[in-house]
């Protein structure tokens, strides 16, 4: 008996039921645009009517959030994460979604748990408009041992050139709105896991009963929808991921200025206590690793804050633009 | 001491340190439309003036020839393989790549690696005048162990919506050309892996000398700068990946149509014999899996192939569209 590619761990039918499943969930997210739908080599997309238009994009993954969901057996979240968090860096630039393509590599192909994922993506790109319009799945059991997997998601948007948010109007002064994250988003989750044991995960974190899992779990927000109208406002965003405040808002903030975040002027949710207390872990180190509440940062001049914060109830007024004097660029106190 | 995220396996200085590479392989591949190099949160490109452009996209991965080049330590031609493999992609409907996005997951993250893997990439962008605009590296101990790491790219061309090249005009009687592939391209090393040990990859396997790894490694050759000038001849185009000739040709072909492949009118390279022989791997297993020599596949009417092969030297006719008559789409004999 001869080799074949069965033999040698990957499952070609396995693959195509993924795909036939994939392409079901793809299909509802299609757009006007969309001249294919997850189409023989590429995706097709037909752009609309724009003066200058310039495309933004952003890859990323979801980070080791992916063991949580694992462990938990529940795939759907992370998903909903990598949408969401790439949707929210090409926004910072003022961008809308256009379209989104995944990449999932495999251990082993479960096409349901692919399905799941997939599921994720197809629910957090329609609420955005966005168009599911290309993936891969690869199964590579010498790569991902077992249950192992990861999540890779590209996006692209598109803003006019004249109105492209860079940031470069921001100057001494100007108001610093914070809106709330919805956990931990998709950073910081090597430190947490070795802090939890996975054991610990069944355990009760908040009431209404939620176990710590769930918390962990809880998807990246997407902050598009509602930021959207308010854009003609905002001169800077900065969307809080690795390195957190600290190593975030610097990127759009011009020189000579830094950031004064007031601290106490936004809740900090009872899972970064949990953390810090637990993993004893520096303040300085959880600022400069988790998001602490906040998932986007949004600058605008002190006249349009309060349209702002009146318009977004949770917005939160939570510090203000400040002269840069040679030490940090971020100033938490 | 309390946790720390370097504790936690993350550097975030090496991650810094790569980061730094990258961006320095980056911007040798800048065209004027980038507004951004690798920009704080997404990557930014002007789109020219088109009358009714349409976004082409693609993503995808290497596969386990990322095991051979680990196995080898050398890194470079994975980077160069996946902006090929994606050109190729979003090429056979026409588009021209305008830029790329990467993503490396690794167990643990070695700049100069990584660096190797982008500089790679780089190279294959210039070659095609594609903007390597962003990229994300995670180090996740968790989901890679120890040196594992995969490599996912993601392609963004554009095409006028009146260029576009979908094979609806392909009819019975059309022409099959053949472009050799450089070897395996990106596909089957999940077999060759079991058919041949590791050790055996410093065998030698060709005159003059190249060793049986060298010849695995080869990187997915291009084949958007030979044909672009021969667009306007061209029907239809498969790029023969995962499923070869037999997957991923009927792709492009209309029903009631089939391809005819005269067995014998291209050259099967040394490697797809070896392959075959040591694996006992059935012949229709072979053209499954493998693309037996055959990378890109162009369908042009019959006054028109001269043309194309008189201008590409190596390109071959090795075949016709026939008519479907219900039993397989690809005939090879």
């Amino acid at each position: 008996m001869g080799e074949t590619y069965a033999k040698a761990g990957v499952s070609l039918e396995s693959g195509a039921r993924a795909t036939r499943l994939i392409g079901e969930l793809a299909r509802t997210t299609l757009r006007p645009e969309v001249l294919s739908g997850v189409g023989p080599f590429g995706g097709l997309f037909q752009l609309g009517r724009y003066r200058e238009p310039v495309l933004v994009s952003s890859i990323d993954g979801v980070g080791t959030k992916l063991i949580i969901a694992r462990t938990l057996d529940r795939y759907d979240t992370v998903g909903v994460d990598i949408v969401n968090h790439c949707v929210n860096d090409i926004f910072t630039c003022g961008a809308e979604p256009l379209f989104f393509l995944d990449y999932i590599g495999v251990g082993r192909l479960v096409p349901e748990r692919v399905a799941s994922i997939v599921a994720g993506m197809a629910k957090a790109c329609r609420e955005v408009g966005c168009a599911l319009i290309g993936g891969e799945t690869a199964e590579m059991p010498d790569i991902y041992t077992g249950d192992d997997y990861d999540l890779v998601g590209s996006i692209i948007g598109v803003v006019e050139k004249a109105d492209i948010i860079n940031g470069k109007t921001i100057t001494v002064g100007d108001v610093i709105i914070g809106l709330p994250s919805s956990g931990l988003h998709t950073n910081g989750y090597s430190l947490v896991r070795k802090i939890f044991s996975s054991e610990r995960l069944n355990d009760i974190h908040t009431e209404p009963e939620r176990t710590l899992g769930e918390v962990l779990l809880e998807p990246h927000r997407c902050y598009f929808n509602q930021l959207k109208p308010l854009l003609p406002l905002i001169k800077g965003m900065a969307h809080i991921t690795g390195g957190g405040l600290v190593g975030n808002v610097p990127r759009v903030l011009p020189e000579n200025t830094a950031a004064h975040f007031k601290a106490g002027s936004w809740d900090i949710p009872p899972i970064f206590h949990l953390i810090q207390r637990e993993g004893e872990v520096a303040e300085a180190e959880m600022y400069r690793v988790f998001n602490m509440g906040i998932g986007m940062v949004v600058i605008c001049a002190p006249e349009n804050a309060t349209r702002i914060t009146k318009t977004l109830s949770e917005a939160k007024v939570i510090g203000e633009v400040i002269k840069h004097k040679g030490e940090a660029r971020v100033v938490i106190k």
